[in-house]
């Protein structure tokens, strides 16, 4: 019998993402909680819609709750739907950065839930699948983290980086990443034919890249750009290698890393991910470039947005936490 | 020596296409006269700014001001412009419907300069350049109508639609016609790869295309559809011809109606007008073709909605208006 | 078991669609069939390939070969893959105008299998499914007769639109429309930021419009456009009504027509479809408008040129052809 | 009196927008050359065209001959067109690289024209200008290297680089940069949205960044990315500093290195270049971060790849080969 899961924001983009996902996923049935519009309506979901209260929680015997709201709102509802008996996986940055030095630090605002954020488990399951099992309260990654920490992880764990030099990620995201909530910065005449970067440096997704990485902030430069299209980011990472070795080998760093995983796809020396290939899927695509010569190394990695970089790995993290095979939904 | 003219609104797309445009011309002096800042800042515009008020429009001397703000700001304050001594092209709906009873069925509001509206020339030059050269206030048409009355008045004038048959007017614009202001229906995530009907039967530019045009509104079908891209409008006409001949004759009755026209070019048959030979020009292109067997008859209009259906137009009005060459600054 | 079913042309726009289709529905295991290579490779597709040979589709046991080819290959390739024992699905116009006199006008060449285009079901489940189910050769109808056929035949068959006035039908597509062999018209470069009408009067399409909706071709004006888009088909159709009654009446109408399909969703009064709702979809969506007073009509259709226009409607065909649920795959 | 000026490609992209600029330079009459046809035609060009020949070039007495064409119809071209009298802007890649060994290894092919290869002056003018003001012969710069040498070369003149950590060109171009020759690559389904990754660290534009700049091609990584629109070029370029300071002082730098460059624009600090501000205009826009506790920085420069890029840099050039003022026509 099918398991309820609730959704609260559902009509962003990532929520409405989750709820077509959830509603071809066989063994759940998702639960529509209304909290507040703001954001136009979703159209055609057939879920059932209910008010966003304990009471709700409780008598629709939600197993799970997707939160796909601002920081402050995930703040505000994790404490009452844990206690509810639900378990909550958080899309937002709230219980992302472990400490509230931290979120204070990158989010400027004091944390109101610094147990929750102790407790929770960072929902990147290539690296944390453990964790995630068991947890009541998991923060969904963000999407440049997703798509950077599967690039850099392998590399800094098999200590191949040159420290010292420095590592770059030069990060590309269409439109959707911003939300759905109208904005000049994000109205069709002023991206369209248009590309620029932002947040040079201090960018609020650096933290959860060092954190899961293990790289020191002198080390890591992040620029992200926003892309004239829709959904999908690509990533692209230089650093300096310090093994002898050229493209083959660091094919096979990560071929090996990734053996097995259901998501992860390592492409051939020479082939590069694009867009197209991972939009509306849970992959995420890796190609490398290594000059043996010279130790000059990149990785390109690419992810949609809104299903790798938030609803679909939100729905991994479910599968994970509810015993479902862990592509349940996904494929 | 140069003429000093007024622009309000110049932060909105066709005020700053206004400012561009203006920048180049070397007749006049723009100066940009702050009222309300709602939409962010304008980039690179080199003209002075100074509050927009009687005494300044006086102490500047300015000639005309442009009013690229919504219908009601322009109510508000065209009387006072005009009693300051400075002649004003309206670019909003304002003044364009010659009737308190037509603006109240159409704008859904009462007209408070009842007076001027009966005053206004309509500045579409290509029909009305003798009215427009005198007045004091233009209103400077809609993009839409535009492109329709440059299409369809030549047919009208000629007497070769059937009018039993009626005359339909399918008509595509991008976003910019849509203003800066953001809303969820402007969005990138919304609009890009997407296309959508609006406004069937009941769109505003509607009474201003019958108007100009001496049609009815029984004979007339017209329905407005956002394009995914930034500038331009693309208008197919569909009407039966109450003629013998086919597209020849047709062209030829067209090239007869604009000969001389500076800013209208029409097509040999079988050679369409698309966006890109319009866009960031004053031009009017139009394309046609007739079935001489059954009378099945086809116009395609396209102009760049902020050039010859807003700013370009509005400044062809300005140079008749004060005496410059009609094409000064347009070419 | 699942039954074996060819695909020649898997490497088109609609061809790789096919596969995806095809590959998630459970009754069928698609084999690619090698015929020529053309246009690049299509990615991630599982299926195994083989010649495409009446030996190879004799010892695979195909039950069914779809055809992704242009009309001259689609004539060389039918007869013998119906021989060997495959029914055939053709995507192209070989088979649609049912005499070598019509297709000889319209495509400008000599048929050179005419029992065979006597012979062929036109695949429009919607209004041939009897016809479909028994057949061994359906011609797949095109793009924009599809869109076009849904919208206008409800009106034509309830005998509601004033013949005399004629019928518009106002046509915007996505550049897949047009395949992918490339060519300067489909360039990026050329298509991006722009719109233009092309054929017309004359496309090829006009004929099965016709012919299926029994409109005269004195009666119908038809424009095709290229949409700045991937995938996507809208027609805008005008017609008069010689019928009391408004918009609800003609909801009424469509919604009766269409009960029951699965495909096909007809929206309330004052809603209008648009491409985002039926991308990725076999949908047809259909919004209308009736002004009471005048009695001008319009309806406007909305589907995925490449699912319900091509790919999609393909497979609702097999699945009338082999015995499937019709909506096995595609839902 | 006009001096004539010749343009072999005006077909192409850039050769099209060559004409463009030349029609409306109040100094030079342009004139086509017919050379071959292979990529449609160019709208509303009004020059006049004559055969390219060594005699037409004589009896045109044309000053100046662009050359917008393959690297391999250059070198044909251009001795013959030197022998009859006129100077040469080659926008190809054939005459960049000063020796034929660097050629060969680069464009994978034997130079033919040596002795012009080492004669060419590279017409980067904000480098270069006093060699090519009596420069016979121009090799005007790639689009990349002219966005990348801009940004990159004033750190290395002023010593402010860890060469030992080495320097990260991240580069994104629109459309357009690839020519106007249909293939797979540049079809709009093939481009929309996507984004993709090319010529990892081998991209031919390479060794005209590191031949000036004065960078070994071991300190460099560089990516060629291609974005979903029409044109512009933005390059984001990371390095890590030798010097105490931040944003302010490296701003100060750049400001001070570009005083008085008419086609420089340096923004402040936290302000970034977008391609928006630049497509349309021969500008170079240039902004910059440096976070003074760790050294790293980064750079983001912008331009129109066919403006900045190719045709406005060549007429550019031009106007200092011809004795113009440098910005005639540009601005």
């Amino acid at each position: 019998m099918a398991q309820r899961v609730g959704i609260v924001g559902f009509r962003g983009y990532s929520g409405a993402e989750l709820v077509k996902i959830l509603e071809g996923h066989p063994g759940v049935e998702p639960v529509l909680l209304e909290h507040r519009q703001d954001v136009g309506e979703v159209r055609f979901a057939r879920s059932r819609r209910v008010a966003c209260t304990p009471e709700s929680v409780r008598s629709e015997g939600l197993a799970l709750v997707f939160l796909a709201t601002p920081a402050e709102v995930s703040m505000d509802l994790a404490p009452w739907l844990l206690e509810a008996g639900a378990k909550v996986v958080d899309l937002s940055g709230a219980f992302r950065l472990r400490t509230a030095e931290r979120h204070l630090q990158w989010y400027k605002e004091v944390h109101t839930q610094t147990a929750l954020l102790a407790e929770a488990a960072y929902g990147l399951p290539e690296f944390y699948r453990d964790c995630v099992r068991p947890a009541r309260l998991v923060a969904n990654p963000g999407c440049y983290p997703t798509a950077a920490n599967l690039a850099i992880r392998p590399l800094v764990d098999a200590g191949v980086i040159d420290r010292q030099a420095g590592i770059v990620c030069d990060a590309k995201s269409g439109v959707s990443g911003a939300g759905r909530k109208p904005s000049l910065k994000t109205s069709f005449c002023e991206v369209a034919e248009n590309f620029s970067a932002y947040s040079l440096l201090n960018h609020r997704h650096v933290p959860e890249v060092l954190l899961n990485s293990g790289l020191e902030e002198s080390e890591f430069s992040f620029t992200a750009h926003l892309l004239p299209l829709d959904r999908g980011i690509l990533e692209t990472v230089y650093f300096r290698s310090t093994r002898p070795g050229g493209s083959l080998e660091l094919v096979e760093l990560y071929r090996k890393r990734y053996e097995g995983e259901p998501f992860v796809r390592v492409y051939d020396p020479d082939q590069m991910p694009d867009l197209r290939a991972v939009q509306r899927t849970n992959y995420c695509d890796i190609g490398v470039k290594l000059d043996a010569a010279t130790g000059r190394g990149i990785v390109v990695s690419a992810i949609d947005n809104l299903v790798k970089g938030a609803a679909g790995q939100a729905v991994q993290n479910m599968n994970l936490m509810l015993g479902f095979a862990e592509t349940e939904g996904l494929l």
